[in-house]
């Protein structure tokens, strides 16, 4: 292993250049103010947490945490997300705080990954949490809320696929009862989008007709609130005819919420997330190929800290969005170039606070005599990665 | 060692609860928005870099360093700084820009502290560097700047003490010549202002009078311009003197950029940055007992990464201000609570956007019958630490 140069910074990880903090900062700030307005409160937690509360709770498969000692040899870990942490922080810090919370993010987090993959070690998500709500109206705002950031974050075209892990689950306890590492093979297809290999895993059971139906038929399930109807028929299994009536209900909710129009019904798709105990979404970019959104619901995860609560949330993947979708931040206004010889640095000064009390983005540069001028804005600064240039050029000198 | 509990996060690190956020984050848009008036532009780097490289380019010790392993066993840290990571940057990503550059950051940094201390791991510095410019003008733009920035902060009442770190290495030299030992524990004690210590030290030397008198002298050298001259008259030594002369000509661009009331030159004052090569300045602030930014010239760090350049920079304490300062963040507006019943879902939805759109924070709640009717704004939520109550309540029922 070689020693990184100088100017080397670790694979997965990225230095963000003006331009494309602008975007950032501009589709960061939209979407807080967007789950402002539906009364969702920031919060911040810290980078590093315990491993064996949050690290453990966060759905990260262990081998892609960060890890780290403290100075007392604890194991701690980089948040890999931002769920399990506001779940402690409701847990202990809000443990008086009636429910529901509402609560959103805007925060980095840390995935290890093969470095081959140019797959990234660092990103950012923005999201939210309703906490202490498992009605399918609290399910219909987080969808319904989700595409609102999607519209802030600049993306036009957009799909959220919502399914629920409820319905699989009881589909496949009737068809291979017991039988966990077939079920686990299945859901794994469906995680991937592997129909081919899920019909593989399939045809190697022995089933009955009937059972083979369900289990095929569950990849024509995507669709509008027709397919609740289809999937009613399809499975009478107590567990799966509850979650589709949820999903009914929940459907009902966007229509009235007027988003459904951005929604599908896709009861192949069961989310990534180990914690997720009911409907589950994605959402898909016209421009993009892969999921811009994922949310869930998760009743489970309270409990783990002390407060058992149900609870629903998504987060928008912001990176992608940034990397994938024409910039909200307009062309920055050019700067002004202030240039002054010594007598008249007062006088300079002076300008310039004008300028910036306007608004305006003032530069001052020092010159020592005539050959210092700079006259052409355009030619000023053409040539670097910055591409900047000067709008104006003020000059107060004496020679 | 005990098991961290579910609901415990690592010592030295904090969570931040909306009342906090909104306050952190006027503090760093209103400086952030300060710093793009000047000309300095946004950038971001990664949280982890490598140990080799910048980590050991950071003035932070090396025991301070978070440090953990990477995929390929390489030794990588959490940034204790942004100026190493910015040094990094200029000198690859940025490499083909002219200078000067100006570049500002809001970002989260790393030490590894003593648990006991109750000092923080984890905080916030909002600065800027200015690359290419050796100039006293340089160092005066950076000291306003910080002074425009305390202000945006909402930090009311300050003052700057500007020292340089020339001024006391040359009478060092000259007074204790190739004497290290004794150098490095007169600057510890002028460092952590423990003049007791440095008197201390003092007495335990074989001297003559005059060495006596100028290292003794410097003590007082604290005041405003008339301090130069005494220093000059200190010590004859080259370096003392061109250190000197160029705080000289700082304070006459600070008078002209209209600062100079908040600066007070303090030639006891060599900052806590192994790294600064010139002017180095600390502010404090009058209600608080510690520095809240700090800063300095740094003209060799540059060369370290390939691309030698002079630069100085500054960075604001932030989370010092955001605890100790009245926050800037006005009382936000109360939100609106919308109940409704199922059948009036629509309607209701309707009214909560169009009081969005007014830029109003809704939030909505479904109710089953009468008995779960709020009706009193203020009682709705009083007991929990985020006090939220609701402004207005509306409401859109059938019964």
């Amino acid at each position: 292993m070689s020693k990184p140069k100088g100017f080397e910074k670790p694979a997965g990880v990225r230095d963000y250049l003006p331009f494309a903090v602008d975007k950032l900062r501009a589709i960061e700030r939209s979407v807080l103010d967007c789950m402002a307005g539906w009364g969702y409160r920031q919060i911040m937690t810290p980078t590093m947490e315990y491993y064996d509360t949050v690290g453990v709770a966060s759905s990260t498969s262990d081998q892609k945490l960060f890890k780290l000692l403290n100075n007392r040899g604890t194991t701690m870990v980089l948040r890999s997300d931002m769920t399990a942490p506001i779940a402690r922080v409701v847990s202990s810090l809000l443990k008086e705080e009636p429910l529901p919370l509402r609560l959103s993010y805007h925060a980095n987090v840390f995935r290890a990954i093969e470095e081959e993959a140019g797959r990234e070690a660092e990103f950012f998500q923005t999201g939210v949490e309703l906490v202490g709500d498992d009605s399918p109206d609290a399910d219909a705002e987080v969808i319904a809320l989700a595409v609102a950031s999607l519209q802030a974050a600049g993306v036009k075209s957009f799909k959220i696929a919502v399914g629920h892990v409820g319905f699989l689950n009881g589909l496949l306890e009737d068809a291979v009862p017991g039988r966990e590492e077939i079920q686990e093979a299945l859901k794994d297809g469906l995680l991937h989008r592997d129909y081919v290999g899920y019909r593989e895993t399939l045809a190697e059971l022995t089933l009955s007709p009937q059972q083979r139906d369900e289990l095929e038929g569950i990849l024509r399930l995507r669709g509008g609130k027709e397919i609740c109807g289809q999937a009613l028929e399809l499975s009478g299994n107590t567990l799966a005819q509850t979650s589709v009536r949820h999903l009914s209900q929940l459907w009902d909710a966007l229509e009235d919420f007027g988003v459904a129009e951005h929604v599908m019904i896709d009861l192949t798709m069961i989310g990534d997330f180990s914690y997720y105990t009911g409907m589950t979404f994605e959402g898909y970019a016209a421009e993009l190929g892969f999921p811009v959104c994922s949310g869930g619901r998760y009743d489970n995860l309270l409990q783990q800290f002390g407060r058992p609560a149900p609870a629903t949330g998504f987060s928008l993947k912001t990176n992608r969005i940034l990397d994938g979708v024409g910039g909200l931040a307009g062309e920055p206004e050019l700067p002004v170039l202030l240039q002054y010889d010594a007598p008249n640095r007062k006088q300079a000064f002076t300008e310039a606070e004008r300028l910036r009390g306007e608004g305006r983005s003032v530069l001052m540069r020092r010159i020592e005599g005539p050959a210092d001028l700079l006259s052409a804005p355009e030619s000023a600064r053409k040539s670097g990665p910055l591409g900047v240039s000067y709008g104006d050029i003020l000059t107060f000198v004496s020679f």
